[in-house]
């Protein structure tokens, strides 16, 4: 065995392995991320005149990740607590045989803290392109299927039961309202992302030497000029000041993360449930290859939603470490704490990249079915207007006895469940006609007429969140 | 023995116990909020002509947190899973005996998880007021501290080493950026807090309805209308669309209040650093009663950096709750993981409440001993400038071979490591006068000289983030 | 506003609200626990002749919870960040007002760790005697069902959809063996609570200070003969060692908790699936006043399901804060991670006192709904047993090509299912006679004949845990 | 880019990159483990006659993990939510070319969760051979530490503060207590580990099926027979019944690794201070290429410590996947939880066996500075025994009046702190010596003299768990 046997391909991982996310965030992504800082550094240095004009161009030629061994780095990062230690050796050891003048740029003025963290922020951006393109996908499939069935009759559920009747538009647009605002939230997180860079202790000192020893000719930097510059070519935001031990950019990002898996979890729950053979009211879409099980034929499952609901089910424990490992860090670099968030990111991209996918896939093959949800819904007969029967008729009722009419009807109820007799019938022996005609009880009773703002709510909803199909 | 038994008055968290925040959100001041909340819906009701003119004086009138049992209240909460229920019933027997048409009023429309996600929500606005006052007083505080002690010098610890030289003033600023920037993010959280009104399941059927019902003389208002009415006679933000299973207002909120308990956590961890005796660089502000041991008459413990650790560590495991709650969600209306959230908020918000508190106190009275900062930066010794001293001694050295400087350098560390020889006599003896002259040495070795954008970066943060003191 | 009206009664935690437990590890039965740990002591003391003979009476006197207010003792707590330290002060106080001898003797040699952290193992031991009292008749109605159930068919699911046909026994059998297996660890855990006792840093110094001072005429006791008798007297396990850095012994009951809970759960989110109305195989039991709606006068919600599976998913984020107490312990007394665990550890006892509670309810008044499970079963079709026929029929199609008979098979299989052909027809059709007799056929469809050890596993779930009805 | 680029090899997890534990845990080996289970079934079923004689050297031929591509079968198991499926296709095509037979065995009777849970419980028993190992080697080095230094004397220290005398061999003892007890509770869970097995639904039903079709010549096994066989095969223990949707086998493994991380964790917690320069009471084993700063050539950062303490942090953070997921179960198998389980489960394993790793190369070569505990010690003055003179020397003063003489000590206390006077002297002057005379005065403030049961502690625990070196 050596180093590559502990490689983890994704085996453990279906909610993930596979999807684009998952090479993104790959150690072969990272490496090229941590020399793409590297870099861009030594771009900022020489664009200042602080690094030999040749240096960009050495660096770049040697900055390839395919160059480097992701395996034997993982093994030396033991050394000195990350991989940005081995990794400046090889790439300094490698710049050095063309240019050593540009070795000797490699880095000047940064602390492995500044690349990790800053390499980090570069490799959820790229991940986060992804996910935001498949969460777009996702919200504009929901939203077609909320205006599609806007008028879908079907039964609302409440502590598992039917409570009252709603349109499944109204439904698809409650999933687009959880996502859509969740992709909000990413894309606000995507466009925060910040750079990290302080130096040895968050002074940036050596940056600011460095600055200081730009020719006398030329207009000198500030450190700050620098940084801002760095943060441009890299496309990520100028931070106010290093935050090697602030680390809400961090769990800011988790948070995101986390809460598009939730929302995505909360679609993928419900499609578990309206899938279940007894109630049917949805199926998966069907696709060579999932689902199937090879001793029982007949069988279909689940499977895109099984998998974004582990997705949302795990991401809680990676952001708990964020936010743990937050409240741990101490003096100007945490002792250990810093260690814990780079997986547990990097989980959380690949779980929201993964339920990203799914759900995209899910919501734009989401077969509904019409015939089960009119059963479902009649199946919960006319109780299912029970409020609006308390609401209309019970005052009727009441006959200058506040409450009495409240209580005919509950008595209404119980009957009709203990005897098994129609409840409309008992309703209708119970209310004389001159007070509801059977026009109107009939209108009581119907629960296309009994919808509330739901179509009002899928306009709002799906106004706020268009989403975007894939080109 | 008896329900009110079970009262939990803090015994167990003296990280909140005894605060403000505590009251603000105990199971009085919970019921206060429920009650508020039915309370201006009643309004709401009769302004749009749909209750009882006389109805809200006499709902009013019943209103009062201390007309209700809270032990018995819990005890009832049992039977329908939420303590809205007995409430509710309790609220109405109390209006009926003076107003038979207030209590018919009461409630019209709504659904117990009306009343509770928006009474949660009236509290965390009531506590995070509490909370923001607590966080600018440290925040001011901090930031006088940066400032006075921008010039203090220190040494900076990575990996709990000596790294760097710094100042106080830099530490207190990035006390002050983790502090300013959560306590902006609470502020966010606080402008955001959202009514959540849907009715039984969702689709607001009861409240058009009701809002069906108006007089036909007077300008009939939409539901949207009632619920923007409520929204703004309880002083919250309006929402898009009832959230009842789509919970992000309440991990968004739970997530800017970890983020405060970490960034007062990273404070309260570097207290317990830096006021260990053998380090002393700061004390915590003595007050009586407060640090005592009875057994050991000399010993003064940092108790108020410990209860704010402690509300750090503690945190996470109530975010965790909610983002598991979250990704739970199922139906229109979650079966169980709604009923997580409750005590989570209430135990994050009681958190932030005490650290939040106890922070105030310690960064208005925290003791700085600019002799030990001193002590200890000296015995770093000259070491602790080698960064710099490879950046500029080292490449003077080099004599035409590209690194030979730096192995000179480390050799002569080295050596004054094991010899015990003063490093500034031996880099002396290293490097000829010709090349760096005594005053150039001397300029390299001192440690105020190598401070990077230290002042810079106080002015910034302290701008950024200015806090209020006290009135 | 006073330090009360923080009080929690249980308003937001339905789930343990109104319980025996909830009780029994309130404020009130905590501060009792702390007495009953000081006042066991000061017996061991006056027994060993290291204090007055008359101290525990006098002690003893008032060694009552009703004699102080937790309220002002939670408050105090703050200062020096426990509430043994006030509550220290108010007992000798009230102790020397009848005798200065006793009040002397309080508390001799320990220091405020070793009360908390015993008296917390006696209120766990308390409390689980209830726990386990209604575990195990939680277990003796699963059991029952079980064996009552043995025979009745039902179709099993696996992820949401029917997969084989099994029976109620079986599924409740597998209730059992979550619930038993968990009580079974929670006992061990109660067996093992230890008394925690190190002085004030683990040497236990005074305490040997005060054996050394015994009365030259007895037998000198050690320090270890002292704190053994304490945990006698006190009902727990004697340590190894004083474990004030060492907390496995409260990560272990934690852990222990947990599994009851998710046992507990398990139950819960299966009758919240079965007892859907499109699948009605199980309702909860029936009780006034509980799972009824206001508004919706038909519905019955499964209540007691909704808040065990709260309580189920509110667990692991208190597990996870002892869990991470206990990694961030340090030096001879943890700075901030102790504190955590207090309210932690209370709060897995009322989440799992109050499942147990709900489940053993739940357990001995389940409704069981025969007809629905044959429904439910029979909708499967015969495809529910395809895997029988894949592994007895497929083979005997094979024709010397073997894969043939499977994919004859699993073509009727797709014929059927596309045509709406019944199964049974076209494998009659698809196999001749002579290979498989109708009989022969009959038998492989039949779902009662393919329940492997179904029955076996009952008894030997049941043999294994049988439980014990409450008296 | 192909599947194997989202490869992570390490990189981000410095705190089990390269360990063995990383390798026996990394996909390769979790392949061979499903591969394993698979063929030891065939052999169990051969021998039992349901099987061709040959099929077992078939499979086996075919049963190396190196023929198989983990990153296509990590991207194919999306299709069935689980890498079984895949896997199964593969290896039956494999076994197919040499033996049509030998495929039709494979898997007969199992379906993938049987494979996939008890593969990963191979897997775990494999780890913990490595981990269990190192542990025993961390735990003999931490004996021999505490004995060696039983004489060692040290300060004591609580909330961060100095407490009480004591010495290194306990300290060393303590870190022994934690250490040897979680590897205990390792040791319980490698023993206990269980097969898992029950068929497509926990019936056993084809097992059965299998077991039926028996040669009637020979002796029919049961279907527990065969189970029996396969457990004592992969050297796991037998199952009560399935436990697929039981999961307190994993959620128990999962505590022990907790337990077993946080143990260590305390260690590199105490490490981390006592290695600060200016408490400086140890100092890491220095390693070539270990804890250095390219920047900082002075530097020597603790990185054992550093990396056993983020494993520490991390860990609770998978445990609390497990919990969740265990109480999120549903069905006859769980729809999403399960699939959580895996990689939070192969998480703790890394994290154990890198702590492990680290903490046995912490513990054989952490280096002991007497000079500085001594200096620490006295730095703490005589106050650090105000203990002893409370208990010993105030009663003496009392003069009748209890309490007045502790009232003198605290005074005198108060005016050496205030005023710089030595406490020696100020108590000497307070004391008469006829009530003690200067030998006693010497004893009462010798450290030396107030030890306690240091010494029998450090014997006890050392007898307890005594460890293992290496060989």
């Amino acid at each position: 065995m050596g180093a590559a046997d502990s490689a983890d391909y994704g085996l453990l991982s279906p909610a993930w392995a596979g999807t684009p996310v998952a090479e993104l965030t790959g150690d072969r992504q990272l490496l090229q991320a941590l020399l793409d800082v590297e870099l861009e550094w030594v771009r900022v240095l020489a664009s200042a005149g602080l690094a030999d004009p040749e240096a960009p161009a050495a660096v770049a030629a040697v900055s390839d990740a395919s160059r480097y061994d992701a395996a034997s780095l993982a093994e030396r990062a033991q050394g000195g607590g990350n991989p940005v230690i081995p990794l400046l050796a090889d790439l300094r050891t490698q710049a050095r045989e063309s240019s050593p003048k540009a070795a000797a740029a490699i880095h000047r003025g940064a602390t492995s803290q500044d690349i990790m963290d800053t390499a980090l922020m570069l490799l959820a951006r790229r991940a986060l392109e992804v996910i935001l393109a498949d969460a777009d996908r996702a919200a504009a499939a929901l939203g077609a299927t909320a205006r599609r069935h806007a008028a879908t009759l079907c039964v609302a559920r409440t502590l598992t039961q039917h409570s009252l009747p709603s349109t499944f538009g109204l439904r698809a647009a409650q999933w687009l309202h959880g996502v859509g605002s969740a992709a909000q939230g990413l894309r606000t997180a995507a466009d925060n992302l910040q750079l990290q860079w302080g130096g040895a202790s968050g002074t940036l000192a050596a940056v600011s030497l460095a600055a200081a020893s730009a020719d006398p000719g030329v207009e000198r930097p500030t450190a700050f000029d620098l940084t801002a510059r760095l943060a441009r070519g890299l496309g990520l935001a100028e931070p106010l000041a290093p935050w090697q031990t602030n680390r809400l950019p961090v769990t800011a990002l988790g948070a995101a993360l986390q809460d598009f898996t939730a929302a995505a979890g909360k679609v993928a729950n419900d499609v578990l449930l309206l899938s279940r053979p007894e109630i049917g009211e949805v199926s998966e879409p069907r696709a060579a290859g999932r689902g199937g099980s090879s001793a029982m034929p007949q069988k279909q499952n689940p499977v895109l939603s099984v998998l974004i609901r582990s997705a949302a089910l795990a991401a809680p424990g990676y952001g708990m470490q964020l936010n743990a490992a937050a409240a741990a860090a101490d003096d100007e670099r945490p002792s250990g704490s810093w260690h814990v968030e780079w997986q547990a990111l990097r989980s959380l991209l690949r779980l929201a990249g993964g339920a990203a996918a799914k759900l995209a896939e899910l919501a734009e093959g989401l077969q509904i079915h019409p015939e089960a949800l009119t059963r479902n819904l009649e199946s919960a007969g006319p109780l299912v207007v029970s409020e609006k029967i308390m609401a209309v008729a019970a005052p009727l009722l009441d006959d200058g006895v506040p409450g009495r009419g409240k209580e005919i009807i509950a008595d209404t109820v119980a009957r009709s469940l203990s005897s098994g007799e129609p409840f409309e019938e008992l309703l209708r022996a119970a209310v004389p006609p001159e007070v509801l005609s059977d026009a109107e009880l009939k209108n009581i009773l119907d629960p296309a007429e009994y919808l509330g703002e739901a179509t009002a709510l899928i306009e709002r909803i799906t106004a706020a969140y268009p989403g975007k199909p894939s080109a």
